[in-house]
């Protein structure tokens, strides 16, 4: 086996960055019918060895991290159709911390649905029981049967939304380093903290007011990895400022580089350096030993998808009623990016699919099976690990965010096929350099002020 | 050994009946000097592995269940004196629930400041995770400060708080019964779920508005095992109602006697079984080989108690500040217990203990200083077993909420001198009867009706 890994990386210079690689742990897989299959793990899916399984395989790839999606309701509309939710993701991750050493753990928290306080409470355990590997993607949710779940009648507004995400951000921040372990003195016979040391942030906002401090200590990554998913305008100006690694939706690499780049620049003119900031479109690999065999898998997994469930998942993206779509028809002409309402960056995709294939119904839907519009590779290890590099070296990527389109079957020939490759090109890790996600990602910690007493 | 226990207790009839244990885990142990004793856990807090060897000694020892307190603040005026929270209980227990096998998983949930979608599906998770081993303390919190972390400018009032708790526990049991498990199909030619088995709450209520179904699965017990700890009228009330587990405070078993008959008499008014409504109250079991050790160890940690600090605790006890009070005088009258708005069930230990013992204010403070008033027990493991008996046959007790002085210490000796005692007398379990929680406590699970289609 190769060796050289990062170092080697380094040697060649700034044009071979180290590709950031996670594994997006999803129900069955990320293919629609991937459930539907003789030996899914449809059985598995409540069972948390299953979960563990998945984190096993991919610490045993030295990926960056194991990312869970989350909803704030079953999806009474698409709950025929297959698994989405069945574990709470942070318990779930923490179960997966416990059975790893090093991986990171990545979940996703509704700044929409969540208290600041409880969000980061639980955020600041998890990084604390996983020495150090967590993170969190928060989103701002999608959809009013959410809201109805929260005592809400219907989703806020989008720019509504954007400014509470932001504004829970900052109170997550604050609330992270408002008890910092250097407080803790539990001296025998004086006190156990210096309530001076304490930094509790007194927020006074529009969403929220919270005194603090946090009753978990500051975590040992000073904070967990901030990651966002944000394609519209208030979503990339919140990722600019906030995300240290932000799960995109492209389905080219000609957009995902427009994207990067867009991103890049606004956080610079924000005073960040760019390279803090790991962009990780979504990718859903076929891999077999041959191109041949690698499309012949996902024919017979396409093939078990139902085309009026494809269907309505369809009027889910795109916003209307497709029903009634002649299958075998050119797609309609669909209303401007502008006018959507719902999430953007999935929307744009299909119109960018549009205008680049210019599809039928049918062949849109086939497309959009697995990952809903995400980048799409179908070959030989070889091949999956050109196309990663190409991407990488283009500037369209940091890395991706492996969305296999089984598992765990799809992400051990990930790890067992193509992770080798990579590595024995010198563009990924033999072996984790440290052991926070922080360091697998090569992020700074957090900078600690030393506090200023209370009072001054 | 002796390999009689459990069937023994049901030779003898049910005057003998099969004694309940929890442990009840806090910090380095309930005494307020704990983390001051040499060779103390302090250092460990934050580190799961403590809290699963805690979980690990509970379970060689065969209790029912490990219980984690809760609190929404870090308790400001009282930081200095002692660790109370460090580590989240949710992902605390649920790397627990993966380092034991059998061993029930407790935790505690504010119903005044938790969301119920947020609390029903990280519960419902932790059930699944722990294959049918969680339990819930649902408290209604006890002060502003908590409040002032979740955007509340103060508590709502003690009725407000118990009418939302009873609101909380009807969404949580109809969120867990709203997906049943049954409705999970899988057919690889069909659906994923039949929604007509979805029974979604729709709850309207004054606090909450929950449409449902929850996007967790029915959990395996059914719904996790209610727990209550109210003192109160409505807190009273409220158990009698819904809890099937009671951690009661009781200084002596004569109040604890009269306390046990009111709630199975409110239970049996309400037509619930008494006899699926376990009472437990704490107890502090100072326990050595001789009663002169066990009374030397007590007054070794008491002799670490600064007393500003227990004076401070003892303010917030009695709802009054006590920092100039003359501590080898008498304790000076304090108000009825009905006009205390504070924690009823420690208040009324406090009226007890001055009834009964008349102390000085240091006597007081040292009968305070583990546990807080709840019952204590010092001497050899035969005279704690003795008592543990004498309470449970009194009627007193269905058996005790164990609060070990120091941790893990305390937790061991009782586990290897007290509870094989036990067992020889045929008072408790030599090995797990099941494997859920309700199996180890003897509770039915939920009755789950065949659900009616919906739209009939």
């Amino acid at each position: 086996m190769a060796t050289h890994g990062h170092a080697h990386a380094s040697v060649t210079g700034a044009a071979r960055r180290p590709v950031r690689l996670n594994l997006f742990a999803h129900a069955c897989g990320h293919h629609s019918a991937a459930w539907r299959a003789p030996g899914s793990s449809v059985e598995r899916l409540a069972d948390i060895t299953y979960w563990e399984e998945l984190a096993r395989i991919a610490e045993r790839g030295r990926l960056d991290a194991v990312f869970l999606a989350d909803g704030q309701s079953i999806g009474t509309a698409g709950v025929e159709r297959g698994p989405a939710w069945m574990l709470e993701p942070l318990t779930a991750l923490t179960a997966m911390a416990r059975a790893t050493e090093r991986v990171g753990l990545v979940t996703t928290v509704s700044s929409t649905f969540w208290d600041p306080f409880h969000a980061a409470r639980l955020l600041a355990s998890l990084d604390h029981i996983s020495r150090g590997r967590a993170g969190v993607n928060v989103v701002t949710s999608m959809t009013d049967e959410e809201a109805r779940n929260h005592s809400m009648t219907a989703l806020p507004g989008h720019a509504q939304r954007y400014a509470t995400a932001g504004e829970f951000l900052e109170v997550l921040q604050g609330l992270w380093e408002s008890w910092p372990m250097e407080s803790i003195l539990a001296e025998p016979d004086g006190a156990y903290v210096d309530p001076a040391l304490l930094r509790p942030p007194l927020h006074r906002g529009e969403a929220f007011a919270v005194d603090g401090p946090l009753n978990v200590p500051t975590p040992p990554q000073g904070r967990p990895v901030l990651f966002q998913a944000g394609a519209s305008e208030p979503g990339r100006a919140l990722a600019a400022r906030h995300a240290e690694g932000i799960y995109a939706v492209a389905w080219d690499l000609a957009s995902a580089r427009t994207y990067r780049g867009d991103i890049r620049s606004r956080a610079a003119a924000l005073g960040r350096d760019p390279d803090a900031l790991a962009v990780m479109p979504g990718l859903v690999p076929y891999v077999a030993s041959t191109e041949e065999e690698a499309r012949r898998r996902k024919a017979e997994l396409d093939a078990r998808l139902p085309v009026q469930d494809s269907l309505r998942q369809l009027s889910f993206f795109v916003g209307q009623d497709t029903s009634d779509w002649e299958l075998d028809a050119p797609v309609p002409p669909l209303p401007p990016l502008e006018e959507f309402t719902g999430p953007k960056g999935r929307y744009a995709t299909v119109l960018r699919i549009l205008e680049t294939a210019r599809p039928t119904v049918r062949e849109l839907l086939g497309l959009l099976a697995a990952g809903g519009g995400h980048a799409t590779v179908i070959g030989t290890p070889e091949r999956v690990a050109d196309e990663i590099e190409r991407w990488v070296d283009a500037g369209a990527a940091d890395g991706f965010n492996l969305m296999p389109p089984t598992l765990p079957g799809g992400i051990e020939e990930f790890v067992d096929q193509v992770v080798p490759v990579l590595q024995r090109r010198g563009r990924f890790r033999c072996e984790y350099e440290g052991t926070t996600l922080r360091d697998h990602l090569g992020l700074p910690r957090p900078p600690q002020e030393i506090p200023a007493p209370t009072g001054s």
